[in-house]
């Protein structure tokens, strides 16, 4: 009977169900690496049949001598494989926060201009292996649980759709479709360089984690990502839920900080996050939020609430409400709020 | 002005208010090793201004030669902190799991029946660096998001408080409490050798990633692991909200399946596995519960679902049934369980 060797037809198999799912085109990012190039091949076979449009793009981020040719190089490939149209982007990584991240800020910020412009959305290469180096940073730098569940198969940011439809294909399985196909695979030496945060995770910290656990690890980091997601999931919508409703119930743009005590914290922070973004307060830290929270759960009489911007928050009869920057209690206009001591 | 060195006032914060949110006798959990004599040691300062009693109690495994004469030296020094009264537990450590899970079982089951004895709360001296390994362990495990929510500061299981009041305390900042008040300190060679998981954790992969990361990785897991543990708790409590609403609307048991559909995933999930465990369902596994789940969410009048211990699940006029072990949909009885197609 045949069919495809395994590898092939893992990654076919993960991409098939995304792609049948919506009739927009798809544009392919393609580094030129493993992943990608297996995504882009099994992208190119199943576009056939499931009627979508599928074409590639490729980034010359112009950091690399011959980076040029590397881009026009993978978007032969991606051409041979069938995609069309192929785009080759050329942009300008030079910004801030370190190579990585500037590298990796333009790239997007092209992508996102590239899918606008075809009203494609975009499919990425990472796989499981990315996913635990991804959910092993996002804990180790303590940026809170919806760091650690990790990347999302699929979301829409700023009208872009990303998809990810390998989120849960080992990379040495797309190594393998690649060489099953024999498709030539480019190695990006920035992928061994122990100058990099993430290299380093992957080739001393996962393997090492996976010699002392005895291993399947990144499986299981990737697996509890995806549990922590559908979990942070529920919780984000039913604050947004809630806050809809104290809004509502208090209008003119306050909450009510009584059924806000009554909330469990989990919600009642969701709550406030939401409420005070929604009001265009910029840069909102943990030590804000635990500040206008005390308004609710430890309320004192305390007075405003400064937060980044200017803005304020003061609890008056019974609602939190928002002070625009450079209005404070006291001022004129401000009598109604003045709340008596509990 | 003096008062006492920053270690040892670190350790006796951390106490203070545990210690005073209640009457109850506390006896603390004590090794002989750094942390839990530094825990000890606070809890004894504390205990005359709080009012309450505290004991100390040792547990000799019988594991390593001399373990008999280190647990009566470890007793000495709980009088000598003031302790009373101060108990030596010998346990029989032989049990099933490996020596590591099987010591860990004998001691926690004989300092719960003397807390019971005592009607006291037992303390134990986990660290801020206990607690990362925890985080780490869970996640490696991939056993899902609660063990990596870590250990909880306080807890009762079985009629026992378990209290942790060290969690946010640095272990070598336990150590320095010791030094400071020249406590001797027992290092349990066991602490050290690389036969056991945790020591591993310990002594290489979380060195390697505080290298990898820029350190704070430890405080970074401990700190994300409390907040999951708040979102987990609002989660698990809202579906035990929704359990009793829903078996309610139901009657007899069942629950009702249309109201589960439109539950979010991480609540609905949480409600079903709450819903067997009532019914006395043991083993419970993910496979088990995705197929129940299925009569709700993807619902093509499939038949019964087998459920461990032999018990099944079926859906029946729009509800969710479980049949005792034994009885099988078209047994006589169960003529009202069929249920048409949709």
């Amino acid at each position: 009977m045949g069919g495809p060797p395994r590898a092939v037809a893992v990654l076919r198999h993960a991409v098939r169900c995304g792609l049948r799912s919506s009739a927009q085109p798809v544009l392919a990012a393609c580094s030129g690496g493993a992943d990608s190039v297996a995504l882009a091949a099994a992208l190119a076979f199943e576009a056939r049949d499931a009627g979508v449009p599928v074409g590639g793009v490729t980034v010359d981020h112009g950091l690399q001598p011959g980076s040029d040719v590397r881009a026009r190089r993978t978007a032969s490939l991606l051409a041979e494989l069938g995609l069309d149209p192929v785009l080759v982007l050329t942009v300008d990584a030079t910004g801030t926060g370190g190579p990585e991240a500037a590298a990796r800020a333009a790239r997007y910020a092209a992508l996102a201009g590239a899918a606008g412009e075809h009203g494609a959305r975009v499919a990425l290469g990472h796989t499981l292996d990315d996913q635990a180096e991804t959910v092993l940073l996002g804990l180790g730098r303590g940026s809170g649980p919806r760091s650690v569940a990790g990347m999302v198969a699929e979301r829409e940011d700023d009208g872009v759709r990303w998809w990810r439809p390998l989120l849960g294909v080992r990379r040495a399985t797309a190594r393998q479709a690649c060489a099953d196909q024999g498709l030539p695979v480019w190695d990006d030496p920035w992928n061994a360089d122990p100058a990099y945060t993430r290299v380093r995770l992957r080739t001393e910290v996962l393997p090492l984690l996976e010699d002392v656990l005895g291993g399947g690890v990144a499986p299981a980091l990737a697996r509890t990502a995806g549990q922590l997601r559908e979990d942070l999931d529920a919780l984000d919508a039913m604050a947004a839920t809630e806050l809809a409703r104290l809004a509502g119930e208090a209008g003119d743009g306050g909450l009510p900080a009584r059924p806000l005590g009554a909330l469990p914290a989990a919600l009642r922070r969701r709550v406030l996050r939401g409420w005070l973004l929604a009001a265009g307060v910029p840069d909102l830290q943990a030590v804000h939020l635990h500040a206008v929270e005390a308004l609710v759960t430890a309320w004192r009489g305390q007075g405003r609430v400064d937060l980044p911007g200017g803005a304020g928050v003061v609890r008056a009869s019974g609602t939190l409400v928002v002070l625009p920057p450079g209005l404070r209690r006291g001022d004129p206009g401000t009598a109604a709020l003045e709340e008596p001591l509990p």
